[in-house]
Formats: C-alpha cells, sequence, structure tokens
C-alpha cells in the first residue's frame, strides 16, 4: 500500500526491480496487469466513476474520480454490481456524524479482479471477488488475527467509505457505487461460481451482519427465532434463520409483506402495526434479532423473548442512539446487544453458505441513474428487499 | 385483604366466628392484638404518621393518614427505621411519571410485628421483620409461585409506596417514613437477631436490588467484578462483591471516596472524572454492575468487561430511559441487561446472609426531621452511604 511508512526510502534499484517485473508481467498476462505492481510514486491513480453524495441532501450523482494505484497487497476489481444498503443513505444523509463530499457510499460490492499487487495469493486476475464493509485494518492485533478485523484493538479499521484514507486522492475512502475499487487483498471474499453476482451482493453487509448474530446465538433446531424489521437485512435474517432450521416468527410493519415473508420460510408473521400486537408473544422466543434502523420500543419487542434469553440489535438508527426504558428491560429479564458486521472469514463463511445452500436475497435490479429514486424508495419501506445497480450503466 | 372479592358475601355468622376467635386472641395474647383480625367493614383503619411528598417538589413534611386494617393475611409493623433510596426521591419528584399526592416515600424498612392476621403462620407478634419494594402480588401465577413476585405474569406485583390500591384509605401504597405499615404476610422478611435494624434496613431495596444480578452473574472466585457508581447501591454491591470472593474495581466519580471504597474491599478504585480513565481497563472485567441513576455513557463503561462478557444496569435514571450508543455497544460485544429488585425468597437470602457474614451497609441515623436535607445530601452525590431514618423521632 503506498501508505507504507517506507516508501520514501525505496531505492532506486527497487524501483529498477519493480518496473521490470512488471514488464514481465504486462508480456505474460493480461493489459490491465500493468497497473498491479507497486511502482512508487511513478505509478498512476486508477480513473473511477461513481454517483456520489455532494452534500447531506440524499441525493447522489455522477462523479469521476481516482483510486490510488494497486499496492503490493492490493487487488482492483471491476465492479459488476454494488446493491443499497439503508447505511448508505444514514450516512450520506449526516445521520451519524457530519461527512466529507463527495463520497460515493456502497458496501456491498462484486465484480471481477482485473490486476493484482505482487504479493497477492489471495487472487488471481479473473476471479470473482466481493468488497463489504470494510478495506482495511492493522492486521497485527489478536482481533485482526482472530478474523475480527471490525473490532481492531489498534482502532485501525477502515471503512469502505468516508473514513480518512491517505491512500486514496480524495483522501476518504470511497464505495462501491462505481466501475472499480482497489482494496487490500484480505479484505475481499471470494464469489463463489454457483451464485449470481448480483445476489451476492447483499450478502458483503446485510448477509453477514445478520447471519454473524445469528450463529452467535447458537439456536438449535427447532428454536422459536424472531426478526423485527423485514427489509434488506430482516428477509436475509429470515431465510438464514429458517435455513439454519430456526421456527421463525417475522415481526413486520408493512401488512403487504405477509406473503412475501411467509414465501420465505417464516413461520408466523406478525403485523405491528400496534405494540399491543406483541403482547400474545411475551415470552414465548428463544432469540430475537432486531434489524430495524430507527428508535423504537426496544423493550416491547424484547419481551417476546424469553427470560435469560437474548436481542440482538443490528440496524442502526440515526446518531447510532437508541433510548431504551430500563424498567422495562428489568422486567423482560433479556439480554441486549448489539451487532456490527462480522469478520472477513465470517463473510466469507455466509457467503459460501448461501451459495450451497440457495439462500438468496430478494433483489431488485437497477439502472445507475434510478439510485436517487431507490433511495426513496428504501426510506419509504417500499424495497423488495435489495435494490442492486447494474455499474455497467454507470 | 380488604379488597377481597368476596367480602359482601361474607355472612353473618361468619362476622360472629371472627369477633369471637378476635375476643379470644385479645385475651390471650396482648392488646394490640385486637387489630390482627378480619371483621370486615367493622374494622378501624389504623392511624399512621409520616413523611409525605404534598407535589413534585421534592420536599417532604409531616402527615397523618391511616393504613387499611390488618386483613387475614397481614402483619402490622411498627417501624423502627426507614433508610433513604435515591427511587424515593426520582419517584416524589415525579422523574418517573405523575404522582398522588400526599405520598409517604420509603422501601427500606424494619420494625416489630405488633399484630398478625388469623391466617399468618409465617410471623408472630414481636418478630423483627423488613419490608421491601412491593407489598402484594397475584400469588398465583408462574413468577409469583417461583418467588419472582416483581415479575408477576398477571401485572399484579404492588409497589411499596405511590401504586393504585384500593386497600389503602388514601387510594395507594403508602410508604415506610412512617410509623407503621400494614403488608400482607408473604411480602415481608425475617430480620435475623445478627444485625442491628438499622444495618438491616438499606438491604430491603439496595442489598437485594445488587445482590440478585450480582449472584445471577455466577462469578467465580477471583473474577474481576467492576461496580459502578458506589453511592447506597454501589458501596453494598462493592461489598457483597468482595464478600462473595470477586476482585472487584470500583468506578466513581467522587475522588473523595476512594479511601472508603477501599476500606470496603475494592481492589481498584477509578476516579472516571473522565471517560478516557475508563480506558485501561478495555475489556478486563469479566462482569460489571452499574448502579448510577442518571443518563451516561454506557458503552465506555461496558467496553471494561470482556466480549462476550455481562453487564447490568440496576441505576434507574429520569424517566427510566437510557439513552445507549448501538455502534458501541457493539464494538464492545457485550450483553447489557437490567435488573430490578428481587423476589421475597431472595432477599430474605440476601437479608440471612449480610447478618451471617457481617457485610453491612455503611449508613448514617437522621432524625425524620432532618429527612430533606438528606435528600439534597443524596442527590448531591454527599450521602455517605445510606441515610437511615429513627422512626421513632416522627
Ligand atoms: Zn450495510
Ligand atoms: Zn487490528
Ligand atoms: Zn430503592
Ligand atoms: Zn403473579
Amino acid at each position: 500500500m503506498c501508505t507504507d511508512k517506507n516508501k520514501h526510502d525505496r531505492s532506486r534499484r527497487k524501483f529498477i526491480q519493480q518496473t521490470t517485473v512488471a514488464g514481465a508481467a504486462l508480456l505474460l498476462t493480461n493489459p490491465i496487469d500493468m497497473f498491479s505492481q507497486t511502482t512508487g510514486k511513478q505509478a498512476a491513480n486508477i480513473k473511477s466513476k461513481g454517483y456520489a453524495a455532494r452534500d447531506a441532501s440524499g441525493k447522489l450523482s455522477l462523479w469521476e474520480f481516482e483510486r490510488r494505484p494497486v499496492g503490493d497487497n492490493d487487488i482492483l476489481i471491476e465492479i459488476k454490481y454494488a446493491s443499497i444498503c439503508h447505511s448508505d443513505i444514514h450516512q450520506m444523509k449526516g445521520d451519524w456524524g457530519p461527512q466529507q463530499y463527495p463520497q460515493v457510499p456502497g458496501h456491498e460490492i462484486v465484480g471481477i479482479v482485473t490486476a493484482i499487487g505482487k504479493n497477492v495469493k489471495k487472487f488471481k486476475v479473473g476471479d470473482r471477488a466481493g468488497v463489504g464493509c470494510m478495506v482495511d485494518s492493522c492486521m497485527q492485533c489478536d482481533s485482526c488475527k482472530r478474523g475480527e478485523e471490525q473490532f481492531c484493538d489498534n482502532g485501525k479499521t477502515l471503512f469502505t467509505y468516508g473514513y480518512p484514507d491517505k491512500s486514496s486522492p480524495s483522501g476518504i475512502t470511497q464505495g462501491g457505487y462505481a466501475t472499480n475499487i482497489v482494496v487490500r487483498d484480505h479484505f475481499a471474499v471470494h464469489i463463489p461460481d454457483n451464485i449470481s453476482f448480483e445476489q451476492a451482493a447483499p450478502l458483503l453487509c446485510a448477509g453477514i451482519t445478520t447471519y454473524s448474530p445469528l450463529m452467535k446465538a447458537k439456536f438449535k433446531k427447532g428454536d422459536k427465532v424472531g426478526v423485527a424489521g423485514i427489509g434488506g437485512l430482516g428477509h436475509l435474517a429470515v431465510k438464514l434463520a429458517v435455513s439454519k432450521g430456526a421456527e421463525v416468527y417475522a415481526f413486520t410493519t408493512s401488512a403487504d409483506k405477509v406473503n412475501d415473508i411467509k414465501s420465505f420460510g417464516a413461520k408466523e408473521v406478525i403485523i405491528v402495526d400496534d405494540l399491543s400486537k406483541l403482547k400474545p408473544y411475551k415470552g414465548k422466543l428463544d432469540y430475537m434479532i432486531s434489524t430495524i434502523p430507527a428508535q423504537y420500543d426496544v423493550a416491547a419487542y424484547a419481551a417476546a423473548v424469553k427470560p435469560g434469553g437474548s436481542y440482538t440489535q443490528v440496524g442502526m438508527p440515526v446518531g447510532f442512539n437508541l433510548t431504551l426504558s430500563n424498567i422495562a428491560l428489568a422486567t423482560t429479564r433479556v439480554n441486549f446487544n448489539a451487532s456490527l458486521i462480522g469478520g472477513i472469514p465470517e463473510t466469507q463463511e455466509v457467503i459460501d453458505y448461501c451459495a450451497k445452500n440457495k439462500v438468496v436475497p430478494q433483489i431488485q435490479v437497477i439502472k445507475a441513474e434510478a439510485v436517487n429514486e431507490a433511495w426513496e424508495n428504501v426510506v419509504n419501506k417500499k424495497a423488495r428487499y435489495r435494490y442492486v445497480i447494474d455499474v455497467k450503466t454507470i
């Protein structure tokens, strides 16, 4: 990577070696490999084009920008599809803090590897690859070594867009609503052949974000698992829990989703147009996951879990803040926790699992120019259930 | 109890039987027993005197009021001491919702049984008894039968003051800053002889509220247990955890409490004048309990617990509401739960445990007329550590 502290110490000899290797690669493989070798400051930035927020309006427009050159440990991915996560909207609108613009959102990214750095062994050119919510970390600490790079003990987890990144020509990471991305090889995962690019994309955030806590919950076959909020994340949570043998209770505010949700395999769909609808389920569930990305009555939902059980919040509301009634939570005797994506090994695991077991999201493929309309639909709970941008339309 | 739905069906014959029994008791035991038998509507209310809130000002003044007559399952306790819990102040000020006034606070109550109803076997006249945060429940549901009356499945848990109670002449339950109390026998506990009344009083709320989650946490000898907020509840949490073999880390904002807290047996006292003081403890503790009765940065404290561990909130803030950062909590990977007092059998257990193991609160006995000043000190974190009202001064 170009953030390498020693880059200024590179000798001319090393530079010659590298360019020589680059030349050889150029002869041996395909022409795009000319980007694949670290050539110090001399390497050109990579041109990219994507949809970027220019301000907190929640509107995106076409932007031409640059990625860093492909470093020794990097791969270049030509993006095929990028899907839309509610988090993209929250962050671009500044709901989680002020942002630097222009900023390209998108952390559900799939495509084809078109160049690799000289140290890269994980991928070869032509591989199908995906990138999720993070693109780098320290890789040295216990958490990183354990494959929980999202919890890097040194605080070096670098999220896919909007985070300060000296290696990026724009100064921040830029996401996947774009034609390409340069990423450290470790932070890309393989997309198996038996799943389409467009179906794999949502697994990179929505999939791993629900899979990780569901696996930690260690429910048994036949256990009753609740899923609150059946959107992009929630519908995958239903499918994953069903696939893992749970009896799934889905809680939604959208009456018109009932048939869909039953087709995902849910045992029961509860339309929570009023909190009183939760009462009959008091203490009935073994575990519950909430994907509701807004303030809501946590304890009212958590009460559906039996005393001593766990309840995981993965939806991230405005400001990340949730207000809950401590006395009501005390009455439920439920353990409340929150979960944030998953590590890279587990991200690979969920993609492999979904490909093998045909657990795939419900998607609507859209042209890039429809992205603003799609965002409005997400906010208005009209997405069914994940919009996927066809990047060749950018 | 006079709320008995069948009271109007009582036959004249039954009435005669009861008054006859009452007459016999009067001859056999001490004169106060004349209150001890249910005599239907004819039984006189019992005069009481206490310190009541008249409005949400947080000031109390002397009030003469009445208790219900002693029902068949009731006992009358002549109160000796009542201690001051921060909850008393919150509730009287309306921090947890609007209140009916006059209202006598107090749910850490100890005294001597001076009359019993005809069905009462748990107590006899002359026994030492205590009353905590609740005075009735359905007694029929699974939770009540299991001894978790605070979680009555029928929602019939009746808290000690301020809750609608048809049997009370004032229409609500009235607490223990008073000369006496009438309570269903099951909801009083025995105070062993080897603990003083004034030391036993704080165990009825502060003791059980911290003991119950500490026991549920099932920490092992030598485990690192954190206690946040070292006031009335917190100082007992420190003593209880130390007594149960934990290595205790106490987190306080009051620098002048350090020596006290060390004398309670804490291994380390951390003065959290700034949240950065928590950082060195990241992931170090096996379990943590917070008694902080106000909004604070939950995740910053919870981060001191190792991933996968639990964190219990027992302090109840204004409005009962706590706002926490979902993303910060996700990063801690800690299970957050809340706890509310404990059941009657466990309340008896903590009192017996404390009496036997000499785990006693630090108290300051005050005259009743000093109650308003004491409340101010509690609010201003000047209590060291529990004020106990000497009820004979009322
Ligand atoms: Zn996402
Ligand atoms: Zn790390
Ligand atoms: Zn209390
Ligand atoms: Zn009950």
